[in-house]
């Protein structure tokens, strides 16, 4: 199968989640991309989420976001090392780091100095509040930005304290933003010979994500509050209760709330003020409580198959073992299967299809430094002198 | 100022929020977009979070993911009106839609009938759950599947029913997704002469934010569950009561541990058992009270400038409001501002920047059918048959 990015060479400094996720993604679409580890460690996302011995520095994880890479250790701090990355960055198409602004020119790694080397280059930065203004000294992880964003204000209950959606969402858009940002300079460059810098910080992401309520607030001065899972928009739109769960419910307009209350068989729910768009809107708490009384007879399996006849969109509240066992995200291929070791492993593919260049997994995380050499051969180094990068701990 | 798609056609079919946002980003990166609305209504985003009868049809949301575009109705029922769709997207570069799956095929206007007008063309589709397996039928939001995936699972305090992250971030990371794609494709297509269709899904959009922790179940049987703002991997690292608020303090290592309880000026949070990682990790609730009686002692902001100034991870727990005026977005370029009606106006940007080819704000959102007339008049119709067409409700 034909890749969009076979032979793009992808040099990826990031460490975690989004700057990784990125250059999965790059690989997915056929990028060679080659991460960039300190020796010894390597990225701190190897042993995230595990205490398992057997699977330290190699971790679940890990795993999820390091797919499609080779992995070679240098360290950033001797001459060596950043030789070599020169020597990479001269002959790369696209560069991605995350440290803290500045890191990377402290190491003459810096957009100025590299640019020299490679004019065709594509030299990404991901920051966190970004490189100037008065939050840029603050590192960031992805909580930081879902509090700084307005995000954790508007999820929860709004009773209690505020609360962040529970995964990582800024920092994946935040690499899904960045991937969008080299496949355009990719095609400004085809076009024109012409690298770039392209840069994006979770601020930015965080800000898309928010985008729609700072433009509500700019003009009509509405904050918006926590609701659980209802909108201020329209009722019923919101998660029931069912005998075993939660189900959602969202039928907004007329239509579509006659024919939930007729799958249902629940006529007292079109008794008056229920009986109008604008009598639920006025009577939301009492709606609420009586369609609930009404799910809780059923299993959130039975409400799904109830609305689902009428076509009344719903959902099963699912957890986290329900939902990755779902045979849906499978049926559309979305799944990528593997054997590592052995077993066979699955993986979320990259969230987009494409007919003639499908996305792909080729290979599994690499572990630490598992190429340093071969990247280090190909460089020209002889035997001898990567031994001596071993033994003086350039590598 | 250069931009990447200038001079890329790309006709939009779809509605709310996540085709409309990937279209809006192909229009900041320089592509002509034009939207095809339904005539009399348009985009039911138009007047989405608006009551207020000024602002019907044109409000805040709406303008926040439709800048950058041209708008022309069409009845896609009529027979003229998909003839005009036809000659439209035969000389097209994208087409998008959202429609249920097997709308546009009812209309004639599904790939399969298009790519004979247009082989170059890159076909864009935008599904709930996917255009086949069990759930095919299933119409959803971006509610429905933060519930399916698991996220509204693992958000909130844990005790309650399931909560939603408060913006539509499943829906906003499937329209980055399709950008990402979209470029991909036009990559391919430059370099080959070859067009193809691209799909997502909020499914595929929404198993990409929770891909980690599937990724851990699978391999560990480990079933995540919602915490706050809390993460099982480290603590301190959570949303802290203030005087006023709530500050986020993020300081999981040793080192910063100790920078934190200096900048608290409350050494009682070096005393066993809290003076190790291990200790802390264990006596985890206890921690959280006793550094939460130390952090009510200051203001939200008190406790920004105390861990900034010795590097620990932090940020103030905003809302919408404060989210939005915020300077640091400004300071990095974040926000596009424009004069409407005499206004000054401002609109998040696309979350990434391009040194040679930056994102712009060209013109504001288009009023409904805008651009209806000049764009027939550009397909080479005259002044008679635009009237008619006008007269039989086609456009």
């Amino acid at each position: 199968m034909k890749s969009v990015l076979a032979g793009t060479k992808v040099l990826d400094f990031s460490r975690i989640f989004a700057g990784p996720d990125a250059a999965q993604t790059l690989g997915d679409l056929g990028a060679d991309v080659l991460k960039i580890e300190d020796p010894g460690k390597g990225d701190g996302c190897r042993s995230l989420g595990t205490t398992d011995p057997k699977m330290m520095g190699y971790g679940p994880t890990f795993q999820a976001f390091n797919r499609n890479k080779r992995s070679m250790t240098l360290d950033l701090k001797s001459d060596e090392g950043r030789e070599i990355a020169r020597k990479l960055i001269a002959d790369a198409d696209v560069v991605i780091s995350n440290f803290r602004t500045g890191t990377m020119d402290k190491f003459g790694l810096g957009y100025e100095d590299v640019r020299k080397l490679n004019p065709r280059l594509i030299y990404c930065e991901l920051h966190a509040f970004g490189d100037k203004g008065p939050m840029s000294h603050i590192g960031a992880n992805d909580l930081q930005l879902q509090a700084h964003s307005g995000l954790a204000a508007i999820t929860g209950d709004g009773n209690g304290p505020p609360n962040r959606a529970g995964s990582a969402i800024v920092d994946l858009h935040a690499g899904m933003s960045l991937v969008a940002g080299v496949l355009a300079a990719i095609i400004h460059r085809d076009r024109t010979g012409e690298g770039q810098k392209v840069t994006t910080s979770l601020l930015q992401s965080s800000a898309h994500l928010m985008g729609y309520f700072y433009q509500e607030y700019w003009v009509t001065g509405y904050v918006h509050r926590a609701m659980g899972t209802a909108t201020h928009l329209s009722v019923p739109n919101q998660a029931f209760p069912t005998k075993d769960g939660y189900t959602v419910i969202i039928a907004p307009t007329q239509e579509m709330y006659l024919r939930c209350v007729e799958a249902l068989e629940a006529p007292h729910l079109l008794t008056p003020p229920f009986d109008t768009r604008e009598g639920r809107m006025q009577n939301r708490d009492a709606l609420i409580e009586v369609m609930s009384e009404v799910t809780r007879q059923f299993t959130s399996q039975e409400v799904y198959e109830r609305m689902g006849r009428v076509k009344v969109n719903v959902a099963i509240v699912q957890d986290v073992a329900q939902a990755a066992n779902h045979p849906q995200l499978e049926a559309i291929g979305g799944i990528h299967h593997t054997e590592i070791d052995g077993e066979d492993r699955r993986f979320v593919a990259s969230p987009f299809t494409m007919s003639e260049t499908p996305t792909a997994f080729r290979t599994p995380a690499p572990r630490l430094g598992a190429h340093t050499d071969e990247v280090l051969s190909s460089l020209g180094y002889s035997a001898e002198e990567i031994a001596a990068l071993h033994q003086n701990g350039a590598v």
